[in-house]
């Protein structure tokens, strides 16, 4: 039998995302094997983050302090901003780093299936910031789904007033895919949007 | 860019065995983004541990108390030891749950390659283990690698003075294993140690 308090602990790791029991299980074990070099960081890590952490009251994207690095960072074109679901989206476009304007985290996608309505997306937040900013130019990186495509044409709807152009991410092939592997949308999607080579 | 606070959080859960830089990421969004609901649950139960599991002076197992739980439960078998490498294939044999004798950790096993040498293992341990119980079979529940079995014969040796018979854990077939799946090394043992049937 395990004492109660590591299966607790256990328990806790396995429902993060990405985990189960058995991942769930071997890092437990790890962390309690080697409480000064593993377990004693990480709990120091995780309080700090706790304490530290917050929501960016501009572009609702995760820092120590609000307005976040990336919104208070004058070298960013303060002309575009891309809108992302999520904050790992976020995430994940400033590691290609790439794109050097402002975000806006929505906060999700409307869906009648997963309940998921207008009100739990941060349009008045959005409105407020377009009021507030110099925005030009609106980028849409969002999932490459039915619900976000809807959810996409629902909050350009809502920003109607607002003279902005309005964009979105390209669908075709992704590079090194291989054609055989795609599915019938995205071949579809890349033949309709065919571009001229010469 | 991530805070380096967030970074240095998801490089510590990327470092955990299971874990990646994109599961680590993962999971730390998702602590930060609940952190009443999972963040300080862990962190809490992170503490918790670190202060009360420590590692059992008679199996080398972990528990919150010395003697554990195990060692200490009379009503099991205390003529029966299951020698094992590590925690992990201890609690892997409880949770199967048909062992009801005593556990002894070994912490490892012999390898040359990873430079684990005899003064690695706790023989000392063992033998001190041997000398104040009255254990009449030890059974070795340790890996089937070359390493895990030149490390039973040799733990053998050490403890020949001791009245115990010796015993390891069967090699063959896993059950619902398909022979077509199966290396030549596990079909060739299973085949040399077949059983009469009628």
């Amino acid at each position: 039998m395990q004492s109660t308090k590591i299966q607790h602990l256990i328990q806790l790791f396995s429902k993060l995302p990405g985990l189960g029991p058995r991942s769930g299980r071997r890092a437990v074990l790890h962390l309690l094997q080697s409480k000064e070099k593993h377990m004693q960081p990480l709990l120091n890590a995780l309080q700090d983050a706790t304490h530290s952490i917050q929501t960016c009251q501009q572009c609702y994207g995760l820092d120590t302090h609000s307005p976040c690095q990336i919104c208070s960072d004058i070298k960013r074109d303060n002309q575009q901003l891309c809108v992302v679901e999520s904050v790992a989206d976020l995430w994940a476009l400033e590691r290609s780093a790439f794109f050097r304007g402002q975000y806006f985290v929505l906060g999700g996608s409307l869906s009648a299936v997963r309940g998921v309505g207008p009100e739990d997306l941060r349009l008045g937040a959005l409105r407020q910031y377009l009021q507030a900013k110099p925005i030009k130019e609106l980028v849409f990186a969002l999932n490459a789904t039915l619900d976000s495509q809807t959810t996409m044409y629902y909050v350009i709807e809502q920003l109607k007033g607002f003279p902005i152009k309005f964009s979105t991410l390209a669908h075709g092939v992704p590079l090194g895919g291989e054609l055989d592997y795609l599915d019938d949308g995205t071949l579809n999607t890349a033949f309709q949007h065919r571009k001229d080579v010469a």
